[in-house]
């Protein structure tokens, strides 16, 4: 029995309490919040559940083992490291932390420690993304050659983030989930139209040695909600529609071939558009899976299928991304980011 | 009444025979086209039009008045100039041409000839981009803050220009025509997947001093068809989806607000969102009404709609969308680009 | 404060919980459910609810004054007559009874005995209908020609109750909402696909002295899920399509004028087609406005919009239309249909 | 080579003659139209064509082998007549005739003089109906339960024939093509909005002695255009959706069993619901597979697709859903209907 305490109560924490109480071998104990409206709240729908106004006596009660972190983003870093310290296992919300420094330096704590951490992901417990990673993995797309995610609405315009951060970890992880490849570099340009500097519409292009592409689309000013993914190999192609009822994922059976006319110097192209495949996708709910992989990989030592690194590798191109709009788009390398790792030991004495 | 010679009878060429037949005081006299099956073709369904296997016939044709050119974009410029040299209107297809440098000196010898030079982006003769253009002017939309085109399907691959100068120009086009702010930049990432150098996905962002934004996305490897573009303003936004039948635009009164609390140095902002509301648009057959103002323009000395000034303006961006994707999608500024044209005299000696 | 108690703990009576918990002046004191595990549930969810095996000990408890009843249909007639005999409010789940009779019976004794009796037909309290009937009354549509209406699925076959009963209430207490007329007749089809005699697919058509024409389509098997109603008038016309995420309501300003050629003694039909128009609708949850028009008229004894009126219409037409399908769709007069009411009053000393 | 005459040159007769010049071993000699105009618009289009005012000239031409007739309903069964008797092939539009006698008196006619008679059912000849007679045909779908269908839109009032005769009959020869069981009886509801006698609005019910049902719901006063048809087995499901530019046909591997629970005498019923398959298929004008079918029966004396079998099934549908209109919509077996056709013979005198 995993003993679980969750560190903020608004929107997001409600449904964490809803699916960790329906998890297995599973407790919620606490729940911490500073704002007392939500507390009371919580006490009129959980009244079994500890409410603690400062989120230090959560992390240090003596009742629990695992901690869940449901703050904004700036605040992940700070609550995390002290959880570790006082022998928690942690779950972050996405994304991971605000930078690839805090994100390293959580990663090696959590290891020295022997603990668990994982960040929430949730679109990776989902059927359809299941269902895109098998048929990747089946091999049914051939060569995949590119992947375009569309995640646009109205609203919701974060304070301390940008569009970016906001939207694009959900379809990265996704991304970095079903493609093996590692990422050589990305571009980024945005824009912002209120007087602070958090942009909010922006567009990210992960480039990749191999000639795989991904392109993602991230607006908080459309007047049309959209989150749609386009993942095209040459032998088939999915058309991925989250807002879709049942018809989530749709598989082409349309790709091309390319051969050289040597007298003509040109390039043929072959096209073959055939029939269209909508598998029947698992409809269990992904918060709950995600409930029970991390409760149970506490149990049994096992690595999440959300795992920290997959929330590293989407901190690493969203810093990259900051660096590339602020420097008006230009191709920002990977590597080279990677390598400011080695100054994160100094986090420590912070 | 004009006479008119079409150059190119293929696809969009039997489109124009077509239009042109039906467009008032207007009359189709000659066609060229060097395939033997395409002008026994022309025989058949037109036998009172004269076919020629040598476009230069067409052009010196004195029977003739204004010359269509519907010929690869690399061989626009030869043609254009030679039919403005013997004294034709000339109306060129999308793009104009190769370079900013072809587009200005073709530009500069039809103004010393007096002759009309126009550019068929026929989109522009569309119900939707009336009303677009209309909804714009009149302010309801507000102050503009972004344009976001997506034209992608499957297939079609060009063998001399890249997608965005196959698919972006009719997006572009559509932008100079109802944005007045000249642009100021363009970022652009692409990719190709054959093994020649030629782009089959491409992004092309367009960066403007009041922060107004413009993203394209063009791909030849999608295996769904979208033709769609949204336009946002601070007061209301357009959904523009070009293969509805019937509810091709989609007015949102949807909108936000923000204001600075000084207190907690936050931004707030406020939706709002409303009534949606799909104007009835005028139906009529955009290249017949493209073909009226080529023969009215030359009849009354007027402006076109589709000017020389939008084609050039289409070249200039395109030709630094090239510049960038060659740089790694680096910004390229394009009044750098302007100076290049007063190299453009030396063309005529060529 | 108005304190009730739930018959009925299954899925739509969890529903009813959450819902009346939420609704002024209002507490839920009791549930009564025959199934253990159901009473397990509720303490579980709910621990200062009282839970009763028997609903006769609900219907007698002195701390209820109003009981709802979300039962199978074949009981409400029985539980609902006790409870009124009890001196308790009465809403009842639709469709309101098995017969005509029984509801007569019932708005009488409530009648008598100076009670509440209410239907629950949820859809009566959406934006959407409310949106449908503003516009009605405001005479948008013109003369009202047509509704139709359709509402498909897979699965869910009840055991006690054809496929009209189940489905159509929602879509004959919208129609009684917004048309004034009263029906003169009904014809109804059906089929029944397994060994018992109840329906699965059935058509019902509603018929007026104007000239108004209803027409309900329902089945449980059908592969896709459709929820859609159109309503023409001669002035506009609307789609309601209950499944659109925010577009349900379109109204189309689109019509048709006939006019006589005397001369050639045909009719001449003019069409009309103009512009689209989607009303922002109030999103409010419907369950829990009815649960507040349910307490408000309890309190200040007012009629609600759910009456019972509305409920025995629906089970009027119903009823028809079982006579309909028994006779191989023959026309059944619905005045006919009314005079079996004075029959009712054998029916208390059953 | 099959030389033809085409009787009618308005919207569908421009459409015959575009396909019939493509069609192979076929030759369009004449075109007959009382309307001065749309024989000078031939002659514009096809000077080749021969003109003819009467159409008793076309079709007592020695120059034609067989006649087409693009003429009002009312019209069909005379022309038809004159042109067997003058020893022509016959294709008639759809439906066949206004009557069951006309089209057995035809096909009677058609035989004894050993020439071909043929409908124009064209949406026999689409990929979406040959892949849902293939489908059947393999037993894909199990046993088949039910057909759907929904053709509505705004406009194109008949003068002569009611909504049922104009648009029920591309959805009963789709019927007719697939399912091989005889039809035991027609319910028909329907009404008018105009000062005429003629349905704009009707519902049709076909009744099978296996419990097969098929229903229609026809309008020409719907603010939307909808063509789409269910067709349920008990094994998989089709959606046909005309309108949808690709997926028109979408399989669905859904069904139900139902079994008998022997103490609760309850009916148990067990929901299927799978994978969706979209079968690529033949785009093909089906106008031209429909003239090439034509002209390859005559050659080779086989029968066509689009039989006059099949047409004079869709109007001895049609004819008893008009007895059934006029009785209320009572059931009106077809049986009793085809003892009319003995008195057919007398047609010939009138």
């Amino acid at each position: 029995m995993v003993k679980v305490g969750i560190i903020g109560f608004g929107y997001w924490g409600t449904n964490l309490v809803r699916n960790f109480n329906l998890a297995s071998n599973c407790r919620v104990i606490a729940v911490a919040d500073p704002r007392a409206e939500r507390l009371i709240q919580l006490g009129r729908l959980y009244s079994h559940i500890k409410g603690y106004k400062e989120s230090e006596e959560l992390i240090c009660s003596k009742d629990i083992d695992a901690v869940i972190i449901a703050t904004p983003v700036s605040t992940h870093f700070e609550l995390a490291k002290r959880a570790l310290l006082q022998g928690k296992h942690v779950l972050l919300e996405k994304p991971m932390t605000s930078s690839v420094m805090e994100a390293e330096f959580l990663i090696d704590l959590a290891k020295q420690k022997g603990l668990l951490l994982m960040v929430d992901h949730t679109f990776l417990y989902t059927g359809a993304v299941a269902k895109m990673k098998q048929l990747k993995d089946l091999g049914d797309l051939g060569n995949i050659k590119y992947l375009d995610s569309t995640r646009i609405n109205l609203g919701l315009f974060q304070p301390d983030i940008n569009v970016l951060w906001d939207l694009a970890p959900h379809d990265i992880s996704i991304l970095n989930y079903i493609i093996d490849e590692k990422p050589h570099s990305v571009n980024a340009t945005g824009i912002t139209h209120t007087s602070n500097d958090i942009e909010n519409i922006a567009y990210l292009t992960i480039n990749y040695n191999s000639g795989f592409i991904a392109h993602f689309s991230c607006s908080w000013t459309s007047p049309v909600k959209l989150r749609t993914m386009l993942i095209g190999g040459d032998q088939k192609m999915i058309l991925y529609n989250d807002l879709e009822p049942t018809e989530k994922v749709k598989v082409y059976d349309s790709g091309y071939n390319h051969s050289k006319d040597q007298d003509k110097k040109k390039i043929l192209v072959d096209y073959r558009t055939g029939d269209i495949h909508v598998p029947k996708l698992n409809t269990n709910e992904a918060l709950l899976e995600m409930a029970n992989d991390f409760v149970s990989c506490i149990l049994e030592g096992k690595e999440p299928k959300s795992s920290s690194k997959i929330g590293l590798e989407v901190v690493k191109i969203l810093e990259a991304s900051d660096k590339s709009i602020k420097h008006s788009g230009r191709e920002v390398i990977l590597d080279i980011q990677s390598e400011e790792i080695h100054q994160s030991s100094n986090l420590l004495t912070n």
